[in-house]
């Protein structure tokens, strides 16, 4: 680099660090309408959308320390190019502002990325797939439905019924880059969403392993009932799904339990269902031609 | 209940406690030859294999404390029944004996659960299903494979090349009981483990998103490749699987990427691979005869 290295931000004190800071709590992003995206991919996955223009505004600052700076010169001459404010601020500071404990020295500021279902249900083309969570609680497995859902193709993910805050740190960082990648839909009652989503023309899936006359999952795509789009409802990690929000979807399937585990945790189910409904939408039946 | 109730130990001191209390460390579980079952699931998984006869000596201790001797009434009284060693411990005492921040009053002591290889692949019916996870760290992915494998009717669950203890506390817990339900294999190299698989006539299958040449899992389960006896191979969460693993399958498959995530984590792919298996060999091409 040909221009001065710029100071470095050594206390808390700092009002622009004090901002970040708040950032770490709800009440604080929604006051600032944005929120933390910790380490590498989250930030390098911002940071594309801004380049590509795609989204110009997906970073509005980025935090690293020395060290940071040193291991990823391409990263932050990216950032100095695309003109995201770039702040430097010592490890003790990066360390109280992160929520990692080893956090990789990197710290982006990004505005809020709900959007509102309507904006989903009308985006061209139609949505296919669409992930459900109502009153999921855990931040980490939010995250990981997040990630898992835009392996698979989905269109968006809706928290609902006061699931978890997507922009929480932890869920940020267990989604790996994909909150850049996929719509999330916010601060909705699940009853409403399954509505505007029947609607919307899509089939509404109730997956809960708990219920005794749920359809087989296997059965339901062998008979070709995942080919069309399909909205997937998860429940609480701990109660699953509520009998009223079961009775509004167009059926209640459940992951065969093959063995002797009593139930999937959220994350899993949710992983096999999402791909059963990408392979069923990508080969009628669960069965392409042979060949 | 007639008879007066135990003493309650209330001191880290007593000798039966630290014997306990060294099965937190695998040291201490290699010297004893038995590990921690923390929780109501792992301890009722343990006393029913007591129960039913199968493994008469699944639990040969239980600690509980005061409160939840009242509060599991019932469990206490088949640990009794069956002649389970019961201690009384105080709350504070658990407490450190306890790897969870709010542990549930219960604590079990099981004789480790690992198999010969050769035990599993000449058992009765041959094995099907196989998970074999080579050099996974993490104790929790650890333990939600093991439950996912169960729940997807493998035979066995393989810990190769260094993997993390299938009886590490936070493994046992996140396999939410069922490392009492399949056999674990430790302590071999996978390419020995790979070796043996193959001459027991399983098909073995390297899980690796990010090898360009791998076979995709759907065209694999389309064209009847799953219907077969198969066990899958998983690398470690950073750096996937060695070239030299890779080259020892029969074939390297990738779950498809539809959207813009890179990859998925450990127990997402595996979850996707083993449940792609279990349709597949229920329903050979993975499609069913229609109707």
């Amino acid at each position: 680099m040909s221009e001065a290295p710029p100071p470095t931000v050594s206390t808390l004190r700092d009002a622009r660090v004090a901002a970040v800071r708040r950032l770490a709590r709800r009440a604080g992003r929604l006051e600032q309408g944005a929120f933390l995206v910790e380490g590498l991919q989250g930030v390098r996955e911002a940071l594309a959308l801004v380049e590509s223009g795609e989204e110009p505004e997906a970073l509005t600052q980025l935090l690293v320390t020395p060290g940071a700076a040193e291991r990823h010169p391409d990263l932050v001459a990216q950032a100095r190019a695309l003109r995201v404010p770039l702040l430097t601020v010592a490890e003790p500071v990066m360390a109280r502002l992160a929520d990692t404990v080893t956090p990789q020295g990197l710290l982006g500021v990004a505005p809020l990325r709900d959007r509102p279902l309507v904006t989903v249900l009308t985006g061209e083309p139609a949505p296919r797939l669409v992930a459900v969570l109502a009153a999921v609680r855990d931040p980490g497995n939010a995250g990981t439905v997040l990630r898992t859902a835009d392996a698979a193709g989905a269109d968006a993910v809706v928290l609902a019924d006061d699931a978890v805050d997507p922009h929480n740190p932890k869920a940020v960082r267990a989604s790996v880059g994909s909150v850049f990648h996929l719509p999330v839909v916010t601060g909705m009652a699940a009853a409403e969403v399954v509505t505007a989503l029947r609607a919307a023309g899509l089939t509404v899936l109730a997956a809960d392993g708990g219920d005794p006359a749920a359809r087989d999952l296997d059965a339901l795509a062998d008979a070709g009932g995942l080919a069309g789009p399909t909205a997937w409802l998860f429940g609480n990690e701990a109660w699953g799904l509520s009998h009223d929000l079961r009775a509004l979807a167009d059926e209640v399937v459940a992951v065969p339990l093959h063995g002797r585990a009593e139930s999937l945790n959220l994350a899993t189910a949710a992983a096999v269902c999402l791909y059963a409904s990408a392979r069923g939408q990508r080969s009628p039946g669960g069965c392409r031609a042979p060949g």
